[in-house]
């Protein structure tokens, strides 16, 4: 069985491993804060690339994924969905890393089971590129809120967000999030899901008339490119977060005009993009 | 606008805050090794649900959630994707604890974007319960796997998986997973997201013909239904996690024969099903 992979030239001593590692992280500038200062540092963040697996010429799903072991992610998903259970169907793989596809193709025809799983998604044929919302990002109105805080107002946050959490620590398994102002956490919510745990937050403030062009986002959870793209359609000028963004969450967010901050413990934090909206005082 | 919330009965002098977190967690009997002892605790964990966001009588979507905030969570979603803008908009939102369902009602008939996003699902009526997986848990074959291993084998694995993640530890955004013998770790694959670990995992898996009921899964991420259920398709009998497992995940390993292991770090785990797997030498 063939298996190829387009755009991954070897590296002349470099080995196989490196390049992988070099393929899933990003350099990036960003401003770091700690103590009472700021310096511009560079700093790696981890590649995020929505990845569109065909079966038979068939798109079967797009995940956003870290952009290495392309082929075993998508055998793995077939595996796991149950579409592919035998190494003798496998007729080939293809890993074309600049169109983020992964073409399989298994020695039989499609079956109900795919079909069903298929309904689900619009259907295109391997080659044509994905059809991923990424590409639909002006449908999306920029951020423009004006709201503006310290340093000491972004640590305070954070520490609130982690006591709040500590007080209902029992379980360990869920992630935290509060709607904020400067100077306060007005709602946390808590939730296993990173994507419900906001949605709660939303819902509320929806229910509440909350004018969200002046709040704040604190989180535990990671900032991926689905996290930022909720932040902007809800109009939220700042996220904040305990942990790290992905390296398109970054660029979506500086296209959206989205502040994002990262890394937020104890006196230091990460200030992604946007740091107009974070002044000394 | 009447919001009304079945089965979430008030109880005595207990405040809103301490019902809500009554529903999140649950205790469970399991059993804690640390140094070099086992015993029987109660521990707590958290509530996974799925719930059924229906909006004006079509199902938009099953989510695998924490079961507080629900009319936050139907409300925040369908914000989220753009199907209500106006408070104006929105009728009612009712939440029916026992059927995990949310029934939304808005004053409008569905748009073009909501028709589009239903293609993906199948619809049923509000009232006729979800059509959510874990009702098919009869097609999942019993795992069967005889691995066994000590304690120590236990924190040894865990270890290395943590050592393997510091040396890529740039980012600080991804999950790291490793497929392992009882002696020692033989793959080890890092993704922002904690089913593309995995699943890349299985794929390798897959390609190299592994015998998956004679190996363990040690990862760094939270062990959710989901999570359980990929490890039982491919027949993994021992998955062990740094983190915390949902109520659900621990119902649905038990019925399938997994051994689940979390919160394993430093000299101590918790294994909260199938404990037969590891022996004392």
């Amino acid at each position: 069985m063939p298996i190829s992979s387009q755009g991954n030239s070897t590296r002349g001593s470099i080995n196989e491993d490196e390049v992988r590692r070099f393929d899933a992280t990003l350099q990036l500038p960003i401003l770091r804060y700690q103590g009472k200062g700021t310096e511009e540092v560079f700093d790696y963040l981890v590649q995020e690339l929505p990845v569109t697996i065909y079966s038979n010429g068939l798109e079967m799903v797009s995940l956003l994924c870290t952009p290495e072991y392309l082929d075993e992610l998508a055998l793995g998903f077939l595996v796991s969905e149950g579409f592919l259970e035998n190494r003798e169907e496998l007729e080939s793989v293809q890993v074309d890393r600049e169109k983020a596809q992964v073409c399989v193709k298994i020695r039989r025809s499609h079956t109900s089971a795919e079909e069903t799983f298929l309904k689900r998604y619009l259907t295109t044929g391997c080659g044509k590129g994905t059809s991923f919302s990424l590409d639909k990002l002006e449908e999306f109105k920029q951020v423009t809120g004006q709201l503006r805080l310290t340093p000491d107002q972004v640590l305070a946050l954070v520490s609130d967000l982690q006591e709040r959490s500590q007080l209902f620590k029992h379980t360990g398994a869920v992630h935290s999030s509060a709607l904020a102002l400067p100077e306060k956490i007005i709602l946390y919510r808590e939730d296993i899901g990173r994507h419900n745990a906001i949605d709660k937050i939303l819902g509320w403030s929806f229910l509440q008339g909350e004018v969200l062009h002046s709040r704040i986002i604190v989180t535990s959870g990671r900032l991926s490119s689905e996290m930022v793209l909720k932040m902007a359609r809800a109009g939220i000028p700042v996220v904040i977060s305990r942990s790290a963004p992905t390296a398109l969450a970054v660029k979506l967010a500086e296209k959206l005009g989205v502040t994002l901050v990262g890394f937020a413990r104890g006196n230091r934090f990460n200030v992604y993009t946007h740091p107009e909206r974070i002044y000394m005082e």
